[in-house]
């Protein structure tokens, strides 16, 4: 094949407690990446055009979330060196930017599944998520790998820690539901990553390590009283929330509205709440969305989504006529 | 009934990763406490005898760890108070001191159990647990629910932060045992505690957490590559090592010899290691005795042990005749 499409989610990272170690996958919206196979256009990924975006995101491949991702693919699969593989990328945001929805990871993961798709790698998980981890690095400032994993591999996953690399798929309950809000604010997650500072209290780190063992035998059980006790982040949301006006009183009328647990996805600003089926989700999403507009001023808009099966996967192929694939070495596909 | 004797085991805690929320009921040695109904001997828990300690643990009622857990019974159901029962201790350690094996929570559990026996009290686990944790606060400076709560449940269990407190049992898999290992040195728990100061890094507490998470999907996983990942520890053992002249041969042996993963038991000097089946837990003991022989100049002994299914337990009862049990309320069993 000469050209390939390829969706990856949106997520939520964090879940409360897991900051770096749980994601977890959305239905709905995500980003398109297009990856195109260019005889004599150059050499790796050369050329990147993004719409979706306002003119926001960085077209120079060297900068540029998905290319990079890209690239380090073709480079694991010993292609896009020496002239003999170019590829051009199309890359369509269907993420908001700065939103705590994983928006570069899941550029980054269609860029590098639409490069292995195109290439024929075959490359397993654990190489993937180091290309998607390498591009998203180029998003944010930082790898985040807890959205990274989702992105890549759907599902609500854990990251441990250790080499190699590994995604945990955990199991959810048949109704859990997140309900995701997204205010119209926008947070620089480098920025609220740097408010953590590089310590944190013994008394903290306690309770967020109690707090994630917990959510994982809550997830096994099904045992919402311990989900809804563990979904509470004693390390990064306290720093970040003034960030985020309306979150305290967002969160409030979440569980109000019978959410199990909220907080802030990822850095912020969409607060997530988990909640026991569809219907009470969205209630949830109602009420957190009225809070930021009553605290905030601000509209919002709503996902309601379990953890989605799958995360990043080809929509389609095609053979295109301006791409002529000949002798551009053995791994690539024709 | 007017005597009641009861057992409580040893536990590891921690588990590599899991400070203050992680611990394990072992087989094997443990504490018994002997709780006997005084008539006009005196009020409350008022007199304390102990055996098998060489003369080092306290027997003032006041500062003796089965009696301050077995005096926070009397007062949660209401006895104990206005000189109407009087309760008189035995304790016979089995356990050794200051060797990270969950004696001061072991103590402690026995005094609350046999106490709550005693009285008829019939109290639930969380009010059980809160006695334990008084009494095991009183043996070491601090409360540490990772032992009260294996001593006095039994089984793998996390005791996840909030309130009001839970005992969460975890699965194990069918051959997970336990290879622990004290060497003839001893640790105070208040000292080991210190060196660990306020703050962690933040990179340390990621670790933590991940490995915590990892820890409990690897238990209802039977995943045994997760498992050795994850009982790994970022946050104690490092500041503690030093206190434990051998530890690290020791974990190299115990791995090299086939475990899954060893650490400290507790705050030590005890060490741990996790191995698949008893005769594979046999041979990581050895391995861990002969380092602490050849780097430390020590003995050892040795424990092995799956998770103890049992907790607290009533070994047996009798009524006395010299405690005259009429007229104690109506709380206090005849």
């Amino acid at each position: 094949m000469s050209e390939v499409r390829v969706f990856a989610p949106g997520s939520v990272s964090n879940i409360g407690c897991g900051y770096d170690v749980f994601g977890m996958a959305l239905e709905g919206p995500g980003d398109v990446v297009t990856a195109r196979l260019v005889e004599d256009g150059g050499e790796g990924v050369f050329s990147v055009s993004v719409s979706g975006d306002g003119g926001r995101v960085p077209t120079d491949p060297a900068r540029n979330c998905a290319a990079v991702a890209a690239q380090a693919v073709l480079d694991r699969v010993g292609a896009g060196r020496g002239g003999r593989v170019g590829v051009a990328l199309d890359v369509r945001k269907g993420l908001p930017l700065a939103a705590g929805l994983g928006g570069s990871a899941a550029s980054a993961a269609a860029g590098a599944v639409a490069a292995d798709a195109l290439l024929g790698g075959g490359l397993d998980q654990t190489t993937l998520l180091e290309c998607v981890v390498a591009g998203e690095r180029q998003g944010s400032g930082a790898s985040h790998i807890d959205n990274a994993a989702p992105a890549l591999a759907g599902g609500f996953v854990l990251v441990p820690p250790g080499k190699p690399l590994r995604i945990v798929r955990l199991p959810t309950p048949v109704d859990f539901v997140a309900a995701v809000v997204r205010p119209h604010l926008e947070v620089e997650t480098a920025k609220a990553r740097a408010l953590l500072g590089e310590a944190i209290a013994l008394s903290a780190g306690i309770r967020q390590w109690g707090n994630t063992a917990g959510l994982v035998a809550g997830l096994y059980q099904e045992d919402w009283e311990l989900l809804g006790r563990c979904i509470d982040d004693a390390v990064a949301e306290p720093v970040r929330a003034r960030l985020v006006p309306g979150l305290e009183e967002a969160k409030r009328r979440a569980l109000a509205a019978g959410a199990v647990g909220a907080g802030l996805s990822g850095s912020g600003p969409s607060v997530f709440a988990i909640c026991r089926g569809r219907s009470a989700a969205r209630e949830a999403a109602r009420a957190i969305a009225d809070a930021f507009r009553s605290e905030a001023g601000v509209d919002a808009d709503v996902i309601v989504s379990p953890p989605s099966p799958t995360g990043a996967r080809v929509l389609g192929t095609s053979a295109s006529t301006r791409a002529a694939t000949a002798g551009t070495g053995g791994s690539v596909g024709g």
